[in-house]
């Protein structure tokens, strides 16, 4: 994770170029990992930080702060942050990397708001505060063959069964930004410093009107994040129109090839909630319409990320 | 898996072109998944073939083999060798596709060893039969660096702790042939219609003599799979001069970088055991030794599948 140079130099700069902020504040980083943020905040002139993992990764953070000199500055917890006590009353920083693929699936968010409504001050300052979803319809005739088609006949014989289930999984992957036939459609911001629960349930709209002829075979959905508690404005994209991070982009392929017109709209509503029999997958259900010249179609499709 | 095209394709040749002897033969397919290798055995003109599958996939398997033609044929069986029960007293041949990673990683070798004592007539036929380790040495320094020594100083912080943790893990990846330094050493061959357990503890000696003046940062081990009762010899091999498959080869990292010359014998042992506390875990131990005009090295060094 810390060879996706956007993230980590992301964080870096947001660290490193804004040191007012840190300047003898307590910080509290939620998954620590490695340490490494917490070591960038340490360097940055913070007081205190306190890093909480609950893996045995904090081991190693522990070895780290050591091995750098920082063990005055930062202190590894190993544990939950539910579970651990801070010898503060409060920090004024609460910094985390919380965000998973399709920024919600396996997620930190609730941990991270946890330890908001526990442990920061009134005032406090997250890091990052913003974060939002997005999505747009890409032309995939190569890759849908690949990883869709190719059910159909595997060494002659038909296992579309398996066709369907590779269907219903949003696949993780880079998708060339040449691909994009639509606009960019803003689903949803979260406000990191005022949101009261992180479980992701919601129904969004989208509007994505094609910029040129072209076929949709999937949506694709991506995320941005923002520090907006910086000197300027900081922050990310995972989008294919950005560097490439380990998040890549979630494509999610449609049963229909559509064929679309410069300036026609697919429309619809995606729907994300937590499976109810397992909280940790994701299913998202998407109802589109495309009332064009060359197509005509209107159906509703499932996805489960597991 | 089915899209590693090298595995699937040898399996269909080995069938599709040795129907002599699958006609009016029965077939135990032992790990069966999609149910691939039953078909292919079906369309051999196998009297019966049961699939014997422990996950899920056999419900996907039993779809699959109902909605190509073949239910008459084939039986899936959803459950574990060790528990399952066929209908007939032996079968003929037992057809398995259990290999892992490093030949031994996470493989079924034991589970086709059960199959094979228990359901297989006496002159049955074990397809594969045959499966062999090789060791060879590579120049590898653009990826050592990337991968070990990057941790030496990551965004200006020390974090050898974790190269000392990256040293240990063999690293699956796909070795260019041009980095080969040696010559391939076979280090063990195993008799599967024979051996008596698939326990991989043993102790091999290597002779690895380089080709070129040349540094080694790195020894690699791969494997073969032959077919020896084919009407001709098949396999394929999963080595860094044939094309890459899925299992890619398994890259150990050495502490020193030696600098070897042509002629020169990097010699010594390799230990495999599973790890004492989970089974699951291979540790290998290699015990190296170079006494060369440049370069005069002996060390022992401790990895971890996992």
């Amino acid at each position: 994770m810390l060879k996706d140079v956007v993230r980590t130099k992301t964080y870096q700069n947001v660290i490193y170029q804004n040191k007012f902020l840190f300047k003898n504040k307590i910080i509290l980083d939620v998954g620590a990992g490695t340490g490494i943020l917490s070591l960038f905040c340490a360097k940055a002139g913070a007081a205190h930080v306190y890093a909480v993992e609950c893996s045995d990764m904090a081991d190693m953070a522990k070895e780290i702060v050591e091995s750098n000199g920082f063990s005055e500055v930062v202190t590894v917890l190993k544990g939950k942050i539910e579970e651990i006590e801070l010898p503060v009353a409060k920090v004024d920083i609460i910094i985390s990397e919380w965000m998973g693929y399709f920024l919600l699936y396996e997620n930190m968010l609730n941990t991270v708001l946890y330890a908001r409504d526990k442990w920061l001050v009134n005032d406090g300052i997250l890091l990052p505060d913003k974060a939002s979803l997005y999505l747009t319809a890409i032309e995939d005739a190569d890759y849908k063959e690949d990883k869709i088609e190719f059910w159909n006949n595997v060494y002659g014989f038909n296992m579309s069964c398996i066709k369907k289930q590779a269907m219903m999984e949003p696949l993780v992957d880079t998708v060339d930004q040449n691909q994009i036939v639509t606009n960019c459609q803003l689903l949803k911001t979260m406000d990191i410093s005022k949101m009261v629960s992180g479980d992701a349930s919601f129904t969004v709209p989208f509007k994505l009107v094609a910029e040129r002829d072209d076929y949709i075979h999937a949506l694709v959905a991506y995320f941005d994040v923002s520090f907006t508690n910086c000197h300027k404005l900081m922050g990310f994209s995972t989008g294919p129109r950005s560097r490439a991070t380990h998040w890549k982009q979630t494509v999610l392929y449609l049963e229909d090839v559509l064929t679309i017109c410069e300036g026609e709209a697919l429309t619809g509503h995606m729907t994300v909630a937590p499976n109810k029999k397992n909280p940790r997958d994701i299913d998202i259900m998407i109802k589109y319409a495309l009332n064009g010249r060359r197509c005509v179609v209107s159906r509703v499709q499932y996805y489960k990320m597991r």
